[in-house]
Protein backbone atom coordinates (compact mmCIF):
# COMPACT_ATOMS: atom_id res chain seq x y z
CA UNK A 1 0.00 0.00 0.00
CA UNK A 2 1.82 3.45 -0.56
CA UNK A 3 1.52 5.64 2.67
CA UNK A 4 1.79 9.29 3.11
CA UNK A 5 3.39 10.08 6.22
CA UNK A 6 3.42 13.49 6.99
CA UNK A 7 5.54 14.50 9.50
CA UNK A 8 8.23 11.24 8.68
CA UNK A 9 11.38 13.67 9.68
CA UNK A 10 10.06 14.05 12.82
CA UNK A 11 11.18 11.58 16.21
CA UNK A 12 7.91 9.46 15.92
CA UNK A 13 7.46 9.69 12.33
CA UNK A 14 11.39 8.35 11.74
CA UNK A 15 9.86 5.12 13.52
CA UNK A 16 6.79 5.01 11.95
CA UNK A 17 8.70 4.99 8.77
CA UNK A 18 10.80 2.08 10.04
CA UNK A 19 7.86 0.01 11.12
CA UNK A 20 5.76 0.58 7.89
CA UNK A 21 8.53 0.21 5.02
CA UNK A 22 8.59 -3.46 5.18
CA UNK A 23 5.18 -3.90 4.41
CA UNK A 24 4.10 -0.54 2.50
CA UNK A 25 5.82 2.36 0.38
CA UNK A 26 6.45 4.69 2.28
CA UNK A 27 5.87 8.72 0.99
CA UNK A 28 7.55 11.14 2.86
CA UNK A 29 5.98 14.66 3.88
CA UNK A 30 7.08 17.82 6.24
CA UNK A 31 8.19 21.07 5.72
CA UNK A 32 11.77 20.62 4.86
CA UNK A 33 13.72 17.22 3.75
CA UNK A 34 11.31 14.74 2.90
CA UNK A 35 9.77 13.38 -0.76
CA UNK A 36 7.21 16.43 -0.71
CA UNK A 37 6.65 19.75 1.14
CA UNK A 38 3.86 20.31 3.29
CA UNK A 39 3.22 23.23 5.77
CA UNK A 40 -0.13 21.79 7.60
CA UNK A 41 -1.37 25.36 8.55
CA UNK A 42 -1.59 26.93 5.10
CA UNK A 43 -4.44 24.43 3.50
CA UNK A 44 -3.34 25.64 0.06
CA UNK A 45 -0.16 23.77 0.84
CA UNK A 46 -2.62 20.31 2.15
CA UNK A 47 -4.12 20.47 -1.49
CA UNK A 48 -1.03 21.08 -3.39
CA UNK A 49 0.44 17.76 -1.43
CA UNK A 50 -2.21 15.51 -2.46
CA UNK A 51 -2.33 16.50 -5.62
CA UNK A 52 1.56 15.85 -6.87
CA UNK A 53 1.25 12.61 -4.78
CA UNK A 54 -1.51 11.01 -6.10
CA UNK A 55 -3.65 8.32 -4.86
CA UNK A 56 -2.84 6.27 -1.33
CA UNK A 57 -3.75 3.85 0.91
CA UNK A 58 -3.58 5.55 3.84
CA UNK A 59 -2.18 9.14 5.78
CA UNK A 60 -0.65 8.84 8.57
CA UNK A 61 -0.06 12.63 10.51
CA UNK A 62 2.91 13.13 13.13
CA UNK A 63 3.92 16.42 11.81
CA UNK A 64 1.86 20.19 13.44
CA UNK A 65 2.60 21.88 16.58
CA UNK A 66 1.23 23.67 19.25
CA UNK A 67 2.24 26.29 21.87
CA UNK A 68 2.88 24.79 25.39
CA UNK A 69 2.93 27.84 27.89
CA UNK A 70 1.25 28.50 31.43
CA UNK A 71 -1.72 30.34 30.82
CA UNK A 72 -0.20 34.03 32.02
CA UNK A 73 2.03 33.74 29.23
CA UNK A 74 -0.05 32.40 26.44
CA UNK A 75 -0.53 35.01 24.27
CA UNK A 76 -3.65 35.41 21.72
CA UNK A 77 -1.06 34.51 18.80
CA UNK A 78 0.13 31.26 20.79
CA UNK A 79 -3.86 29.87 20.72
CA UNK A 80 -4.38 31.09 17.22
CA UNK A 81 -1.02 29.45 15.84
CA UNK A 82 -1.95 26.03 17.61
CA UNK A 83 -5.20 25.92 16.30
CA UNK A 84 -4.41 26.78 12.73
CA UNK A 85 -1.64 24.18 13.42
CA UNK A 86 -1.89 20.97 14.78
CA UNK A 87 -5.69 21.50 14.92
CA UNK A 88 -7.21 22.95 11.47
CA UNK A 89 -3.72 21.07 10.05
CA UNK A 90 -4.89 17.67 10.70
CA UNK A 91 -8.37 18.39 10.43
CA UNK A 92 -7.86 20.14 6.89
CA UNK A 93 -5.83 16.67 5.92
CA UNK A 94 -9.35 14.97 6.15
CA UNK A 95 -10.94 17.20 4.74
CA UNK A 96 -9.08 17.48 1.44
CA UNK A 97 -7.60 13.53 1.52
CA UNK A 98 -11.25 12.32 0.65
CA UNK A 99 -11.28 11.24 -3.21
CA UNK A 100 -7.29 10.91 -2.78
CA UNK A 101 -7.31 8.02 -0.16
CA UNK A 102 -8.66 4.86 -1.94
CA UNK A 103 -11.62 3.67 -0.86
CA UNK A 104 -11.78 1.92 2.43
CA UNK A 105 -8.09 3.32 2.98
CA UNK A 106 -7.56 5.10 6.26
CA UNK A 107 -6.34 8.42 7.64
CA UNK A 108 -4.00 8.35 11.08
CA UNK A 109 -4.12 12.01 13.42
CA UNK A 110 -1.83 12.72 16.69
CA UNK A 111 -3.24 14.03 19.51
CA UNK A 112 -1.68 13.25 22.93
CA UNK A 113 -2.49 12.44 26.39
CA UNK A 114 -2.63 15.85 27.13
CA UNK A 115 -6.12 15.81 26.08
CA UNK A 116 -7.51 14.34 29.23
CA UNK A 117 -4.95 14.46 31.53
CA UNK A 118 -3.50 18.26 31.92
CA UNK A 119 -0.21 19.73 32.65
CA UNK A 120 0.86 23.48 33.90
CA UNK A 121 1.46 24.88 29.84
CA UNK A 122 -0.95 22.40 28.41
CA UNK A 123 -3.24 24.74 27.85
CA UNK A 124 -3.12 25.61 23.97
CA UNK A 125 -1.80 21.64 23.65
CA UNK A 126 -5.36 20.37 25.68
CA UNK A 127 -7.78 22.14 23.27
CA UNK A 128 -5.83 21.17 20.55
CA UNK A 129 -5.47 17.57 21.10
CA UNK A 130 -8.72 17.17 22.82
CA UNK A 131 -10.24 18.88 19.52
CA UNK A 132 -8.55 16.33 16.73
CA UNK A 133 -9.95 13.56 19.00
CA UNK A 134 -13.97 15.12 18.69
CA UNK A 135 -13.42 15.90 15.08
CA UNK A 136 -12.37 12.47 14.33
CA UNK A 137 -15.10 10.74 16.36
CA UNK A 138 -17.29 12.78 13.37
CA UNK A 139 -15.46 12.14 10.61
CA UNK A 140 -15.18 8.66 11.04
CA UNK A 141 -19.06 8.40 11.49
CA UNK A 142 -19.44 10.63 8.34
CA UNK A 143 -17.18 8.89 6.09
CA UNK A 144 -18.34 5.19 7.07
CA UNK A 145 -17.88 3.08 4.67
CA UNK A 146 -15.61 5.26 2.30
CA UNK A 147 -12.50 6.19 4.51
CA UNK A 148 -11.49 4.67 8.44
CA UNK A 149 -10.37 7.87 10.51
CA UNK A 150 -8.62 7.50 13.96
CA UNK A 151 -6.19 9.23 15.82
CA UNK A 152 -3.19 7.88 18.13
CA UNK A 153 -2.92 9.35 21.51
CA UNK A 154 0.58 9.05 22.69
CA UNK A 155 1.93 9.45 26.18
CA UNK A 156 5.22 11.07 26.79
CA UNK A 157 7.54 9.77 24.85
CA UNK A 158 10.88 8.02 25.99
CA UNK A 159 13.32 9.28 23.74
CA UNK A 160 11.82 13.10 24.19
CA UNK A 161 11.96 13.18 27.88
CA UNK A 162 15.67 11.76 27.39
CA UNK A 163 16.17 14.98 25.19
CA UNK A 164 14.82 17.04 27.66
CA UNK A 165 17.15 15.75 30.35
CA UNK A 166 14.00 13.97 31.98
CA UNK A 167 13.93 10.27 33.46
CA UNK A 168 13.37 8.89 30.18
CA UNK A 169 11.84 5.06 31.93
CA UNK A 170 8.98 7.53 32.30
CA UNK A 171 7.98 7.44 28.71
CA UNK A 172 6.76 5.09 25.78
CA UNK A 173 9.79 4.23 23.38
CA UNK A 174 9.05 5.74 20.01
CA UNK A 175 9.16 1.97 18.64
CA UNK A 176 6.68 0.88 20.47
CA UNK A 177 4.43 4.10 20.01
CA UNK A 178 4.91 3.13 16.11
CA UNK A 179 3.39 -0.55 16.37
CA UNK A 180 -0.14 1.82 17.43
CA UNK A 181 0.03 3.93 14.17
CA UNK A 182 1.10 0.41 12.38
CA UNK A 183 -2.55 -1.21 13.50
CA UNK A 184 -4.40 1.85 12.79
CA UNK A 185 -2.84 1.44 8.74
CA UNK A 186 -3.35 -1.99 8.76
CA UNK A 187 -6.36 -3.24 10.84
CA UNK A 188 -10.17 -2.04 10.08
CA UNK A 189 -11.00 0.11 13.19
CA UNK A 190 -12.65 3.79 13.11
CA UNK A 191 -13.19 6.19 14.90
CA UNK A 192 -11.25 5.23 17.81
CA UNK A 193 -8.87 7.14 19.64
CA UNK A 194 -5.89 5.16 20.04
CA UNK A 195 -3.97 5.03 23.60
CA UNK A 196 0.16 4.83 22.99
CA UNK A 197 1.31 5.74 26.32
CA UNK A 198 3.01 3.65 29.37
CA UNK A 199 1.25 2.03 31.46
CA UNK B 1 -23.11 36.81 45.27
CA UNK B 2 -22.96 38.54 42.22
CA UNK B 3 -22.96 36.07 39.42
CA UNK B 4 -22.40 37.25 35.63
CA UNK B 5 -24.51 35.37 33.07
CA UNK B 6 -23.61 35.28 29.28
CA UNK B 7 -25.99 34.09 26.98
CA UNK B 8 -28.73 34.89 29.69
CA UNK B 9 -31.72 35.58 27.18
CA UNK B 10 -31.15 32.07 25.72
CA UNK B 11 -33.20 29.31 26.13
CA UNK B 12 -30.40 27.63 29.44
CA UNK B 13 -29.87 31.08 30.38
CA UNK B 14 -33.24 31.76 31.00
CA UNK B 15 -33.56 28.85 32.73
CA UNK B 16 -30.48 29.29 34.84
CA UNK B 17 -31.27 32.72 36.05
CA UNK B 18 -34.37 31.74 37.55
CA UNK B 19 -32.61 29.03 39.54
CA UNK B 20 -29.85 31.37 40.55
CA UNK B 21 -31.67 34.50 41.69
CA UNK B 22 -33.21 33.32 45.04
CA UNK B 23 -29.94 33.30 46.07
CA UNK B 24 -27.65 35.50 44.29
CA UNK B 25 -27.44 38.64 41.92
CA UNK B 26 -27.69 38.16 38.29
CA UNK B 27 -26.01 40.30 35.95
CA UNK B 28 -27.16 39.24 32.63
CA UNK B 29 -25.01 39.50 29.22
CA UNK B 30 -25.22 38.98 25.49
CA UNK B 31 -24.90 40.70 22.79
CA UNK B 32 -28.40 42.43 22.97
CA UNK B 33 -31.41 42.34 25.43
CA UNK B 34 -29.02 41.89 28.69
CA UNK B 35 -27.63 44.30 31.45
CA UNK B 36 -24.37 44.54 29.78
CA UNK B 37 -23.63 43.76 25.92
CA UNK B 38 -20.96 41.23 24.94
CA UNK B 39 -19.58 39.69 21.80
CA UNK B 40 -17.69 36.39 23.10
CA UNK B 41 -16.06 36.31 19.47
CA UNK B 42 -14.84 40.02 20.17
CA UNK B 43 -12.17 39.87 22.91
CA UNK B 44 -12.14 43.35 23.26
CA UNK B 45 -15.91 43.58 23.82
CA UNK B 46 -15.06 40.65 27.04
CA UNK B 47 -12.75 42.96 28.14
CA UNK B 48 -14.99 45.85 28.37
CA UNK B 49 -17.93 43.61 29.86
CA UNK B 50 -15.78 43.18 32.78
CA UNK B 51 -14.65 46.27 33.74
CA UNK B 52 -18.33 47.60 33.49
CA UNK B 53 -19.38 44.99 35.45
CA UNK B 54 -16.61 44.84 38.40
CA UNK B 55 -15.75 42.32 40.60
CA UNK B 56 -18.42 39.33 40.48
CA UNK B 57 -18.20 35.85 42.74
CA UNK B 58 -18.96 33.25 39.46
CA UNK B 59 -19.36 33.68 35.84
CA UNK B 60 -21.24 31.26 34.31
CA UNK B 61 -21.14 31.01 30.07
CA UNK B 62 -24.41 29.76 28.14
CA UNK B 63 -23.67 31.62 25.26
CA UNK B 64 -21.58 31.14 22.05
CA UNK B 65 -22.27 29.40 18.68
CA UNK B 66 -20.59 26.62 16.35
CA UNK B 67 -21.96 25.46 13.19
CA UNK B 68 -23.88 22.77 12.45
CA UNK B 69 -23.20 21.01 8.94
CA UNK B 70 -22.31 17.77 7.38
CA UNK B 71 -18.66 17.54 6.62
CA UNK B 72 -19.10 18.63 3.23
CA UNK B 73 -20.71 21.57 3.73
CA UNK B 74 -18.95 22.98 6.30
CA UNK B 75 -17.00 25.71 4.81
CA UNK B 76 -13.54 27.29 5.99
CA UNK B 77 -15.44 29.91 7.02
CA UNK B 78 -17.58 27.79 9.47
CA UNK B 79 -14.48 26.47 11.34
CA UNK B 80 -13.39 29.87 11.62
CA UNK B 81 -16.46 31.05 13.66
CA UNK B 82 -17.28 28.22 15.25
CA UNK B 83 -13.11 28.46 16.99
CA UNK B 84 -13.73 31.78 17.81
CA UNK B 85 -16.74 32.01 19.15
CA UNK B 86 -17.51 29.04 21.15
CA UNK B 87 -14.78 27.80 21.50
CA UNK B 88 -12.50 30.93 22.08
CA UNK B 89 -15.30 32.96 22.93
CA UNK B 90 -15.43 30.59 26.28
CA UNK B 91 -11.71 30.55 26.72
CA UNK B 92 -11.13 34.36 26.46
CA UNK B 93 -14.22 34.26 28.79
CA UNK B 94 -11.18 32.16 31.33
CA UNK B 95 -8.34 34.53 30.78
CA UNK B 96 -9.74 38.26 30.61
CA UNK B 97 -12.04 37.14 33.88
CA UNK B 98 -8.47 36.42 35.89
CA UNK B 99 -8.49 38.81 38.75
CA UNK B 100 -12.27 40.28 38.01
CA UNK B 101 -14.02 37.06 39.72
CA UNK B 102 -13.20 36.98 43.66
CA UNK B 103 -10.86 35.09 44.90
CA UNK B 104 -12.39 31.62 45.24
CA UNK B 105 -14.89 32.38 42.90
CA UNK B 106 -15.87 30.19 39.51
CA UNK B 107 -16.23 30.41 36.30
CA UNK B 108 -18.58 27.15 34.30
CA UNK B 109 -18.78 27.33 30.72
CA UNK B 110 -20.81 24.95 28.07
CA UNK B 111 -19.96 22.28 25.92
CA UNK B 112 -21.96 19.67 25.37
CA UNK B 113 -22.60 15.88 24.56
CA UNK B 114 -21.66 15.87 20.61
CA UNK B 115 -17.85 16.16 22.39
CA UNK B 116 -17.82 12.56 23.02
CA UNK B 117 -20.68 11.32 21.08
CA UNK B 118 -21.06 12.47 17.37
CA UNK B 119 -23.79 13.12 15.15
CA UNK B 120 -23.49 13.59 11.37
CA UNK B 121 -22.94 17.27 11.04
CA UNK B 122 -21.10 18.01 13.92
CA UNK B 123 -17.89 17.96 12.79
CA UNK B 124 -17.00 21.20 13.92
CA UNK B 125 -19.18 21.23 16.87
CA UNK B 126 -17.39 18.63 18.42
CA UNK B 127 -13.91 20.04 17.83
CA UNK B 128 -15.51 22.85 20.18
CA UNK B 129 -16.94 20.96 22.55
CA UNK B 130 -14.03 18.84 23.20
CA UNK B 131 -11.67 21.57 22.70
CA UNK B 132 -13.77 23.98 25.94
CA UNK B 133 -13.52 20.56 27.88
CA UNK B 134 -9.85 19.49 27.32
CA UNK B 135 -9.17 24.00 28.52
CA UNK B 136 -11.26 23.43 31.26
CA UNK B 137 -8.77 20.99 32.53
CA UNK B 138 -5.66 22.94 32.26
CA UNK B 139 -7.75 26.08 33.58
CA UNK B 140 -8.55 24.13 36.76
CA UNK B 141 -4.91 22.91 37.36
CA UNK B 142 -2.98 26.44 36.49
CA UNK B 143 -5.88 28.54 38.59
CA UNK B 144 -6.14 26.25 41.45
CA UNK B 145 -6.95 28.00 44.56
CA UNK B 146 -7.85 31.31 43.02
CA UNK B 147 -10.43 30.68 40.71
CA UNK B 148 -12.76 27.48 40.36
CA UNK B 149 -13.44 26.26 36.48
CA UNK B 150 -16.04 23.55 35.40
CA UNK B 151 -17.89 23.14 32.25
CA UNK B 152 -21.39 21.53 31.91
CA UNK B 153 -21.81 18.90 28.83
CA UNK B 154 -25.61 19.25 27.87
CA UNK B 155 -27.42 16.66 25.83
CA UNK B 156 -30.42 17.85 24.02
CA UNK B 157 -32.32 19.54 25.64
CA UNK B 158 -36.46 18.48 25.30
CA UNK B 159 -37.22 22.38 24.73
CA UNK B 160 -35.05 22.32 21.92
CA UNK B 161 -35.63 18.90 20.32
CA UNK B 162 -40.02 20.66 21.09
CA UNK B 163 -38.97 23.64 19.13
CA UNK B 164 -37.01 21.76 16.35
CA UNK B 165 -40.71 19.47 16.08
CA UNK B 166 -38.47 16.39 17.31
CA UNK B 167 -40.02 14.27 20.68
CA UNK B 168 -39.04 15.89 23.54
CA UNK B 169 -39.02 13.16 25.49
CA UNK B 170 -35.53 12.32 24.42
CA UNK B 171 -34.36 15.04 25.79
CA UNK B 172 -33.57 16.46 29.63
CA UNK B 173 -35.93 19.51 30.90
CA UNK B 174 -33.86 22.84 30.14
CA UNK B 175 -34.63 23.42 34.20
CA UNK B 176 -33.00 20.38 35.39
CA UNK B 177 -29.83 21.63 33.20
CA UNK B 178 -29.91 24.56 35.19
CA UNK B 179 -29.79 22.75 38.42
CA UNK B 180 -26.49 21.65 37.16
CA UNK B 181 -25.04 25.11 36.16
CA UNK B 182 -26.48 25.86 40.28
CA UNK B 183 -24.14 23.00 41.75
CA UNK B 184 -21.22 24.13 39.43
CA UNK B 185 -21.63 27.75 41.28
CA UNK B 186 -22.83 26.79 44.69
CA UNK B 187 -20.30 23.82 45.34
CA UNK B 188 -16.74 23.46 45.49
CA UNK B 189 -15.42 21.27 42.11
CA UNK B 190 -13.31 22.01 40.03
CA UNK B 191 -11.77 20.66 36.76
CA UNK B 192 -14.66 19.36 36.01
CA UNK B 193 -16.92 18.30 33.11
CA UNK B 194 -20.31 17.96 34.35
CA UNK B 195 -22.96 15.92 32.64
CA UNK B 196 -26.59 17.02 32.00
CA UNK B 197 -28.04 14.58 29.46
CA UNK B 198 -31.42 12.66 29.78
CA UNK B 199 -30.29 9.76 30.94
N1 LIG C 1 7.29 13.19 21.46
C1 LIG C 1 6.39 13.11 22.45
O1 LIG C 1 6.72 12.90 23.63
C2 LIG C 1 4.93 13.28 22.13
C3 LIG C 1 3.97 13.00 23.13
C4 LIG C 1 2.63 13.16 22.81
C5 LIG C 1 2.25 13.63 21.57
N2 LIG C 1 3.20 13.91 20.63
C6 LIG C 1 2.76 14.41 19.33
O2 LIG C 1 3.28 13.60 18.29
C7 LIG C 1 3.52 14.40 17.13
C8 LIG C 1 4.94 14.18 16.66
O3 LIG C 1 5.82 14.38 17.74
P1 LIG C 1 7.42 14.28 17.53
O4 LIG C 1 8.01 14.27 18.91
O5 LIG C 1 7.74 13.18 16.58
O6 LIG C 1 7.71 15.71 16.86
P2 LIG C 1 9.02 16.21 16.09
O7 LIG C 1 10.18 15.32 16.34
O8 LIG C 1 9.15 17.66 16.42
O9 LIG C 1 8.63 16.05 14.54
C9 LIG C 1 7.63 16.84 13.97
C10 LIG C 1 7.52 16.46 12.50
O10 LIG C 1 6.45 17.23 11.92
C11 LIG C 1 6.97 18.09 10.91
N3 LIG C 1 6.22 19.35 11.02
C12 LIG C 1 6.25 20.27 12.02
N4 LIG C 1 5.44 21.30 11.75
C13 LIG C 1 4.88 21.02 10.54
C14 LIG C 1 3.97 21.73 9.70
N5 LIG C 1 3.46 22.93 10.05
N6 LIG C 1 3.63 21.16 8.52
C15 LIG C 1 4.13 19.95 8.15
N7 LIG C 1 4.99 19.26 8.90
C16 LIG C 1 5.37 19.79 10.08
C17 LIG C 1 8.47 18.21 11.20
O11 LIG C 1 9.24 18.50 10.04
P3 LIG C 1 9.46 20.04 9.54
O12 LIG C 1 9.84 20.82 10.77
O13 LIG C 1 10.49 19.96 8.47
O14 LIG C 1 8.12 20.46 8.98
C18 LIG C 1 8.75 16.79 11.69
O15 LIG C 1 8.80 15.91 10.57
C19 LIG C 1 3.18 15.84 17.54
O16 LIG C 1 1.85 16.12 17.19
C20 LIG C 1 3.30 15.79 19.04
O17 LIG C 1 2.49 16.77 19.69
C21 LIG C 1 4.54 13.73 20.88
N1 LIG D 1 -30.27 23.53 23.66
C1 LIG D 1 -29.67 22.36 23.53
O1 LIG D 1 -30.31 21.31 23.20
C2 LIG D 1 -28.22 22.25 23.82
C3 LIG D 1 -27.62 20.96 23.90
C4 LIG D 1 -26.25 20.87 24.15
C5 LIG D 1 -25.49 22.02 24.30
N2 LIG D 1 -26.10 23.25 24.21
C6 LIG D 1 -25.26 24.44 24.36
O2 LIG D 1 -25.76 25.28 25.38
C7 LIG D 1 -25.50 26.65 25.06
C8 LIG D 1 -26.78 27.45 25.14
O3 LIG D 1 -27.77 26.81 24.35
P1 LIG D 1 -29.23 27.44 24.18
O4 LIG D 1 -30.06 26.40 23.54
O5 LIG D 1 -29.66 28.07 25.47
O6 LIG D 1 -28.91 28.60 23.10
P2 LIG D 1 -29.81 29.84 22.66
O7 LIG D 1 -31.22 29.71 23.13
O8 LIG D 1 -29.55 30.06 21.21
O9 LIG D 1 -29.18 31.06 23.48
C9 LIG D 1 -27.89 31.53 23.23
C10 LIG D 1 -27.58 32.69 24.16
O10 LIG D 1 -26.24 33.12 23.93
C11 LIG D 1 -26.22 34.46 23.44
N3 LIG D 1 -25.17 34.53 22.41
C12 LIG D 1 -25.13 33.93 21.20
N4 LIG D 1 -24.00 34.25 20.55
C13 LIG D 1 -23.31 35.07 21.38
C14 LIG D 1 -22.08 35.77 21.27
N5 LIG D 1 -21.29 35.68 20.17
N6 LIG D 1 -21.68 36.55 22.30
C15 LIG D 1 -22.44 36.66 23.42
N7 LIG D 1 -23.61 36.03 23.58
C16 LIG D 1 -24.04 35.26 22.56
C17 LIG D 1 -27.64 34.71 22.91
O11 LIG D 1 -28.02 36.07 22.92
P3 LIG D 1 -27.64 37.07 21.68
O12 LIG D 1 -28.02 36.34 20.42
O13 LIG D 1 -28.38 38.35 21.96
O14 LIG D 1 -26.15 37.30 21.81
C18 LIG D 1 -28.46 33.90 23.92
O15 LIG D 1 -28.56 34.65 25.13
C19 LIG D 1 -24.82 26.63 23.68
O16 LIG D 1 -23.44 26.63 23.85
C20 LIG D 1 -25.26 25.29 23.12
O17 LIG D 1 -24.36 24.77 22.16
C21 LIG D 1 -27.43 23.38 23.98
Amino acid sequence: MRVLLVGATGMLGTEIKRILEPGHEVITASRKGSDVSVDLSDKASIVAMYEKVGKVGAVVCVGGAAKFAPLDSLADDDYAFSLANKLMGQVNLVRCGIGHVDEGGSITLTSGTLAQQPMVGSGAVSIVNAGVEGFVRVAALELQGKLRVNVVSPGWVAETLASMGKDASQGIAAADVAKVYKRAVDETMTGQTLPAAKT
